[in-house]
């Protein structure tokens, strides 16, 4: 780096307008996908040099998956595309007078912006619950997760204390959405089936698992009829399940639910809430709840014509959505592909369409053959809802290899009830 | 813990001898397997839950296979063998008077203890290159050389500089064994099919693969015939090969080899030795060469009789074998084994067999259809020894799925050039 003068990051000369594009989840390389062969320089950055599939995230946390079956590689993803430049880089700041974003290993001049930068765990200020417990929003927190549990197993191991190994065993998760609910049935899982064959001297009732609430049902965005077959489900597998229960505070031992109520455990996973990730320099458009930034019907970030919002960041208002879409892949590639389509229009001189989501409904599991599934008014469950919740997921993960590998493993859990990726292979850090 | 008082290992009560076996590798597996419903309590102490499969550790750090496929959780291989415990546990010291090993987590009486440690990367002294450089004998390494060598194709494509673009993308392999051969040849295929899809504004000669060997041919435990057609496909697919050549330092960015020539490179991979790794107490028994422990012909440590070693960390020195048998898997199965059968009559009060080696041969992959073998005076290479290596290899990993899995990737790579695990999970650090 030369002293004095700011560090850029290289890309090759185009005279395409340059689109950066910050993030390569769903939104972001759909949007990059549909512009091939159009005339823009398209440069992704993202932190990680993959994508990654977040609704199978708790598979990987409970022993289910390997890491790199739902996760590709961006360059491949985008092998061929012309107009394609790809950097790691961690976007910190934007200047939107001067069109231009900062990074971790330098700055690019923008023509357009377009930020797909998703949402993270919201721990709501609890900075307690913060240091001690672990998300489900990345690969990294779902291998913390996995080594974590599997580590405090080992230690339950190594005591004769019956309290000790109690706590030690238990599992906490906060938060009764579609993530809570899949890692608590798939946690409960390994609790009945590969616990007691792999831990025969692990005496007693141990690895209780806790599905913690605060509102009065489960899947609170989906039907009343999911909710209710979600709860009995969870139940009928030995899930405690507390609704209408927050948690105060949580030191790495004792969750103190108030009320002079409190679990022990050293296990706590916190998947109660999201809320959008985006550099600095936009805070004056936060203003859509779970700090997304407010778009209008274009995703275009409120006060500039030329920065974009699509995903999860993006809070498009609507008196149908008075919250914005649902954080949803769905909503994310749909968002990504009227977003390519309106840009090309808009190079063009030609009126931009406005976003209208196609909600094609939603979908949770339950454990191995157990699910719940809305479609409009049409609500299933059961082994259908499974088998459908399967297929769309198998569908929805990127590369053939992936999915193969996927439906591998799926199958043979099905067949043997077994998780098989039950490994540490790199100790739990708090990053 | 109890102040005062030593921590103790918890493990169920028996009445049968105790049998601590320390390393979940090859040997160790082999024998406790052997010993399913004799009257013995097995207590497997390993650092990690896992077993490795050694040999394709090369794979995983060239994006060619996942890390989960190649490892095994302990507790599943064993699982509903009666007289099996298994402790996480790092030992790190035995009192051979009192019987009892040391761990991380507290220390374990024994009536009898197998050594089933293996053996680790051997710097020879060297600290500069310790410091800067990564072995391959673990999975750690494995992902550390994937996402190092990931890291610095990235950092490559954020520079316009030409010089420390190929530094960043140069790869240099010390060694010229099984190790260090497989790896040149993984690395020249990515550098030639993956590379120009994946970094298209990469311009020049990059990624150039060095292996550098000490002694005048490679493959030194192998044929004449074997060692040059290695040499001559390894030129052939681009690695420069340097042959007579020792490294003196490597600071992290140039490889001084003596004599004023060097190598500029920000990755090096060290495989040019390794030796046995053991806990403290026993030094008056090393006397094998490559730190090996010296063991009689029934696999006692030298001056123990209730001590073995088996697999890497016993030196059993004899005429045929002068420096101890080769430090492969199919030794350290015959040897484990023989001593399961061997406590047995020992127990029983019968005579002893001592070791004897059935050498069933070498073979060696050079990339994507290229391998060499020998079979005694048979020497076999190209495509059907290629095929043979991999039958072998799969028939050798542990685990249906394991199998299945390893063989896709493979399958999948063979008709595509393609090595889909290129992806940086979590940063190299060294540990």
């Amino acid at each position: 780096m030369v002293e004095g003068k700011e560090q850029q990051i290289w890309v090759p000369e185009s005279k395409n307008p340059r689109v950066v594009v910050v993030g390569a989840g769903f939104a972001g390389i759909s949007f990059i996908q549909k512009l091939k062969n159009k005339p823009f320089q398209l440069v992704l950055l993202d932190k990680n040099n993959y994508h990654q599939f977040q609704p199978l995230l708790y598979q990987v946390a409970t022993s289910g998956l390997e890491p790199d079956s739902i996760t590709f590689p961006v360059r491949k993803l985008f092998k061929g595309q012309k107009n394609f430049v790809f950097r790691v880089a961690e976007v910190e700041r934007i200047d939107t007078n001067a069109k231009k974003v900062y990074t971790n290993v330098g700055s690019l001049h923008f023509d357009y912006l377009v930020l797909a930068t998703g949402s993270d765990t919201n721990f709501y200020g609890l900075e307690e619950v913060q240091k001690n417990s672990i998300g489900l929003k990345s690969i990294t927190d779902s291998l913390n997760i996995r080594s974590l549990m599997l580590q405090n197993l080992e230690k339950a191991a190594l005591s004769g204390n019956e309290a000790e190994r109690a706590s030690l065993t238990s599992i906490v998760i906060v938060g009764g959405g579609p993530a809570g609910v899949e890692t608590a049935g798939a946690m409960a899982e390994f609790s009945k089936f590969v616990l007691p064959a792999d831990y025969p001297d692990l005496k007693g009732e141990l690895m209780k698992v806790y599905l913690i609430e605060a509102a009065p049902k489960l899947l609170g965005a989906m039907s009343e009829k999911s909710s209710e077959d979600t709860l009995r489900s969870l139940k009928a597998m030995g899930v405690e399940v507390m609704l209408n229960t927050g948690v105060k505070s949580y030191d790495g031992h004792t969750v103190d639910l108030g009320d002079g109520k409190e679990i022990k455990t050293q296990t706590l996973i916190w998947t109660a809430g999201v809320a959008g990730v985006f550099p600095s320099g936009l805070e004056r458009s936060i203003s859509a709840p779970g700090r997304r930034l407010k778009v209008n019907e274009y995703s275009q970030v409120k006060g500039y014509g030329y920065i974009f919002a699509i995903g999860d960041v993006g809070g498009m208002l609507s008196d149908q959505y008075p919250h914005g879409h649902p954080m949803v892949a769905p909503a994310a590639i749909q968002q990504g592909v009227l977003l390519a389509e309106n840009l090309v229009r808009k190079e063009e001189g030609k009126q931009l369409k406005p976003f209208k989501y196609n909600d094609k409904g939603s979908l949770a599991t339950i454990g191995r053959r157990r699910a719940v599934a809305d479609f409009g008014k049409m609500h299933y469950k059961g082994f259908f809802a499974w088998v459908l919740w399967s297929t769309v997921h198998l569908l929805s993960i990127i590369g053939f290899r992936n999915k193969l590998i996927v439906g591998i493993n799926w199958l043979i859990s099905y067949l043997t009830h077994d998780k098989g990726n039950r490994l540490i292979i790199r100790r739990y850090s708090k990053s």
